[in-house]
């Protein structure tokens, strides 16, 4: 434990009480003055030629401002990404892609108006599903796959690098990341486990659908967007991009988040804009349940090959892995971070990850918190525990004695900064839950690894103390985890005063200061040592002048619960609110309080964790119910420990439901359960208990020792699921999510083959 | 001339095309959602029991939402200027206070519902000018004079010290400033002159009234106000002083300002702030131009007796002053500033000023550019140019040989940082119309000194770099001059790139930066430092960049027209974009490129003008014609010298006209031209062509040697023309506005007297 006054601590997140009461200002709170609504209107095709649409009836309504087309907002070049996109030209590609805006001066009746367009659509043959698509047959893109420069992927701190190659079919691209000989160790082993492994796609469902305000400015091109989004660089970038607006003429205010977790990076924020800027009117567009789950970015199908080679001590000689991921329209590019991780859990010399990216008529997919690690280790996990049962072995022990340490590579090559991956075995072996299972019949208890790189990115941050005392701290990074909460603390600590006389302000596009984009488990990381400089300089600052105040020397002056004072002489003291005074009047002096910090971390703090999930299965109906999880995870240092620990209930939740409930259902491509009564969206009581055990074994990069958090959390527990069920029930499932008929069938199947 | 590729060049002003094209966003602009007008209801009367408010009649008018009186918004603490002032409670102590506002849907409707508000006053006797209220028979506050801690002269540079004397009677503060016997000084002189001046009050006539919008926010007592203001931190303690709310609850956007001389600190914004926390709605108030003429705060009436005594070879020995201001209603504070000056453009060892600060009925005063100077100076030199006649001496000659000079002391006491006043009597020694004058009978020439000493505080600002290569400039002084334009020039000449590459942000009391209040002449003299700091820093920063980026040294890397550069290869070279977009990615790298610069400079930088004027006077009417003017004034080192001469012409115009058109005229104690048809404000052909003559000595001071601009230029020209009727006529104006009736009567007295 360091010794700190406010690190460290639990204390309640600051913008807690503002949420709860309704205080909070959401996108779709926003109203404008001549603010008009728009609809969308989504294809139910997923592939079709657009031959015509009819406003005419739609028109007539009353309060109806205009129906816009592809035509209308055709910014002159095809789209590359999901958030290029504005509305369908003269062809559809997915189910759900929007191809007319209807706006009206009420958001109900723009949705009548909507209802009443009559649009002439060709239905052409889809590609609808990563099988089918491998065949080629039938080309989603026969003129050549759209690309851009820097993918969405990127902003996860996913890693570049392996083999890439060309390629104009469906499979996108394939890329290869190798070390040793895989194929001679296979044949070498002692033991190889050989399964493929799939899922559905799931979307991030977070409680707040896609919401954006956009209102055109003085100038002609120039533009303001309000939006829930977890970053506001990137959109302003995405919007000036698409539209080809000058990026000082697009001011993005980003609003409160009702929910990110990798989805709001900014899809419909060019469309808006679009609208407004022909309109030349505000324009409001906030997405209904049903078309933020057609509309938007969820995560890939993905089917994983994997071939593990152990010798007779359980030592694994030999990973051999093949990822065929499901994108939808676009690239999008998962392969990076599943080969990271799945190639880096465990130390192992012979490794060969092959991935291929392969382009469906579907909706294009995105990052969904820890994109693609739930899936890949869900794969890796489930193997590595049947190789455990092959080998007669305990499956911790067998984790022990080949997990990845500090300096092993991942899977991409690059070495892991300082982890604690053991330290979270190690805390496993001893909880209650690992040392009793195995004593009740139908009930089991599975155990799976989990981790995530984190990334990290230069960033800027102002502290200031006001003349009341205020220290106002500015950031760039939205929040959507608390982190801001973890800012206040930060500055709180540095400067001695209470966390309540710490205000943030959060950035805009226009005020910075830049910050990365809050994704990737980055902005704590990245935007600590920028606060902690800031407010350094300013403890600094404050120092000076109550030493000159106090004609004292600066090294007998401290800063302490909001006041300067001489070191020994308690009576004598000034409080900051009066030192900023100084400065702000001071003929000659410093100058106001106030200093600007940058930081730029050279490595980052990867954070993994060890899930423990203890379930029963109904043999009878292959129900299963999650009776317990343990959620163990190295934080480095918990910053707030409170807030720690809602990370860690949230993902690990996220993760059981992966397991057990959520799946997007195709038919003949499109989307048939694009709500929340058919989409198996996990109620409260479909959870667990759910334990968070905070390791904290400090990083060398981190702030305080801290590490990344908000993703490892959700990357074990559908792997820990079904080594549960493995344990309960004896079967091994391969399929996610894991449904009761499915699971039932297995049951059945084992039933019948041994007897 | 300095080397420099911006800075010294004329070049337009920054925000002169969104003005002529109608897109400033002025606060009467803005619409916010649910947002209601209100409409104040001022008091005819400068006296009165406020008996009853009958809103019965209003109240019925559809869309009418609430009449609110004093009780209803009643702070719970008295007024002490006209800013903390809300709604009259019982009593009314001047005509154009407010005390009741109508608030309804629509501004008409306000209006209409107004206009049916029975008030029952009972009309009590009043206060009605200087002379009354020294007699002491009628106390305008009986019960003590309400006081507070800092008065608004203050934000005006003027100067604080002398002896002040409390007294519980209509003469509010007397003040003297004394250095020398002057009493013996007179006693022993060769020759005195002994004059009294008066002159009316001036209203500071911005083109747009007073206007703010203010919106309540999440938290109970927390609110947004949207105003034209030249300092939201000023509108801040202010608001929230007056509200007993927390400063930092209080967010204070500052709009485009439609002028401001002196008069947009604040008035209604406490008031406006209430309404609109009372209602729990946006309310936005925009004065009428009547209404902005009867309740805010013009300039004081003065009555100045100057005696002045020199010895034969016009040195000047003894000066005694004794300055009587009309304050209105609530203190203000001109004496510093009237001594200051009166008592420092000429070298005197025996000095008096006596200044008495007096109540009355009547609109509480406020500060118009120079406060309070134009009279004074109206005063002095008319005296100075008696004396120069009196002694058969040249009047430049005269006050060359007086002249005040670095070093020597100001009225009060303290010693002038360099200043070039005798530079501008060498330069207007050269001028033609000076050369040339007294050729044409019924024209003469007069010509007079000006001055001002200068404000100056600490400031910060911020530069930042975007990827785009746009260099943001965050500031926190508003832009009622152009000042913003400087700043501009100031980052693209550090930076080296083009001015329009530089975006101006005007910071919000949220966003910061700090900054001074937009006044006292001091804004360039205050920021430049904080923006220069800053860009160098920022410079350094890119320096280091393109440096690491070429593997050059340092040294050899230069910044030229938006690159960097190698020296000496020119064909090698990356775009601050480029370097912008390097810090904000390089891991292990310096971060994003921004820098808070702070400044605080150590003493001003003031401006001394000497302004000719040549007039016309008509023998047989009085009607003076203003035929041509010269402003010359020593700016140290012309940042932009087309916005420099934009400033000379509006101030020296402003001058002329308080010395020939404008006065409000009282009646009984209430206004009679509160409106543009009767108040004489001159239009543009009443006004004569206005040369610029720029003098550069530089101040020690200033940014690149600039010196502070606003002010100085309205502190002549009420004099000089006075000393052109003189010269013209040969009669002695000595009250302002000088009236064609007025100077015919004095020509006609002549006459009589002297035939």
């Amino acid at each position: 434990m360091q010794d700190t006054t406010h690190l460290g601590k639990r204390r309640k997140i600051i913008d807690g009480l503002e949420k709860v009461t309704g205080n909070a200002r959401y996108a779709a709170d926003l109203t404008l003055a001549g603010m008009v609504h728009a609809r969308p209107v989504l294809s139910p095709y997923p592939h079709a030629r657009l031959r015509g649409i009819d406003a005419r009836a739609a028109l007539d309504l009353p309060g109806v401002v205009a129906v816009l087309t592809g035509h209308d907002l055709n910014p002159g070049h095809a789209p590359h990404s999901r958030s290029s996109m504005l509305l369908a030209l003269d062809e559809v590609v997915f189910a759900g892609q929007p191809v007319a805006v209807v706006v009206a001066t009420s958001e109900a009746g723009a949705e009548d108006a909507a209802g009443r367009l009559e649009i002439d659509y060709e239905v052409l043959e889809s590609v609808d599903d990563a099988a089918q698509a491998m065949t080629d047959e039938l080309h989603v893109w026969p003129q050549g796959v759209p690309r851009a420069g820097t993918g969405m992927a990127s902003l996860h701190g996913g890693e570049a690098g392996g083999q890439g190659s060309e390629n104009l079919s469906n499979i996108d691209e394939r890329r290869v990341f190798e070390r040793g000989d895989v194929r001679r160790a296979l044949e070498g082993a002692h033991v190889v486990i050989d399964r493929r492994y799939t899922n559905a796609r799931v979307h991030q469902s977070y409680l707040e659908p896609h919401a954006v305000v956009a209102q055109p400015g003085a100038r002609p091109g120039e533009v303001t967007v309000y939006t829930s989004t977890q970053g506001q660089y990137t959109v302003r970038s995405e919007v000036a991009g698409t539209l080809g607006l000058r990026e000082r003429d697009v001011h993005v205010e980003p609003m409160t988040v009702g929910g990110g977790f990798g989805a709001k990076y900014g899809i419909l924020d060019a469309l808006v804009a679009a609208v407004s800027l022909h309109l030349r009117r505000p324009v409001r567009l906030v997405l209904s349940r049903s078309e933020d789950m057609l509309t938007t970015m969820p995560t890939p199908e993905t089917a994983i090959r994997v071939r593990l080679g152990a010798d007779a001590a359980g030592r694994l000689v030999a990973l051999d892995v093949q990822a065929v991921i499901e994108n939808g329209v676009f690239r999008f590019g998962h392969a990076g971070i599943i080969a990271t991780v799945i190639g880096g859990m465990y130390r192992c010399e012979n490794v060969r990850i092959e991935t291929l990216e392969v382009l469906t008529h579907r909706a294009p997919v995105g990052a969904y918190r820890a994109p693609g690690v739930p899936q890949a280790l869900f794969a890796l996990e489930s193997s590595v525990d049947e190789l455990a049962r092959t080998l007669g072995q305990d499956p911790l022990d067998l984790r022990l004695l080949n997990a990845a340490q500090t300096g092993d590579p991942t899977g991409t090559g690059f070495p892991w900064p300082d982890i604690g991956l053991k330290a979270c075995l190690e805390r496993a072996r001893e909880h209650p839950i690992w040392r009793s299972r195995g004593q009740r019949p139908g009930e089991g208890v599975g155990l799976a690894l989990g981790g995530w790189p984190g990334g990290f990115s230069p960033a800027g941050a102002v502290c200031r103390v006001e003349a009341d005392g205020t220290v106002r701290l500015h950031v760039g990074s939205v929040d959507i985890s608390g982190v801001h909460s973890s800012m206040v603390l930060i500055a709180a600590e540095t400067l001695g005063v209470d966390p309540d006389a710490v205000e943030i302000v959060q950035g805009t596009t226009d005020s910075g200061p830049y910050a990365p984009a809050s994704g990737g488990s980055q902005v704590t990381i990245s935007l600590s040592g920028a606060v902690l400089d800031a407010s350094r300089q300013v403890r600094d600052q404050l120092l000076d002048l109550a030493a000159s105040h106090f004609e004292a020397h600066r090294e007998d002056v401290e800063l302490v619960e909001g006041h300067a004072r001489v070191k020994g002489l308690p009576g004598k003291s000034v409080t900051l609110g009066q030192l900023a005074q100084l400065g702000q009047r001071l003929p000659g002096g410093p100058g106001p309080v106030v200093a600007e910090g940058r930081a730029a971390i050279k490595a980052g703090a990867p954070g993994f964790t060890v899930q423990l999930v203890h379930v029963h299965v109904d043999p009878d109906t292959g129900q299963v119910t999650p009776l317990e999880a343990v959620s163990i995870q190295d934080v480095g240092f918990a910053l707030n420990p409170l807030l720690v620990e809602g990370q860690m209930h949230g993902g690990t939740g996220q993760g059981l439901s992966i397991g057990l409930y959520e799946g997007l259902h195709f038919a003949g491509g499109s989307l048939v359960n694009a709500n929340f009564l058919d989409y198996a969206f996990p109620r409260a009581t479909d959870l667990p208990p759910i334990e968070a055990v905070i390791v904290e074994r400090p990083s060398e990069h981190g702030p305080f020792g801290a590490r990344i958090v908000g993703e490892p959390p959700i990357t074990a527990g559908a792997a820990a699921v079904a080594n549960a069920i493995r344990d309960a029930a004896g079967v091994r499932v391969t399929e996610l999510p894991v449904t009761s008929e499915a699971l039932w069938r297995l049951m059945q199947g084992r039933a019948s083959h041994r007897p």
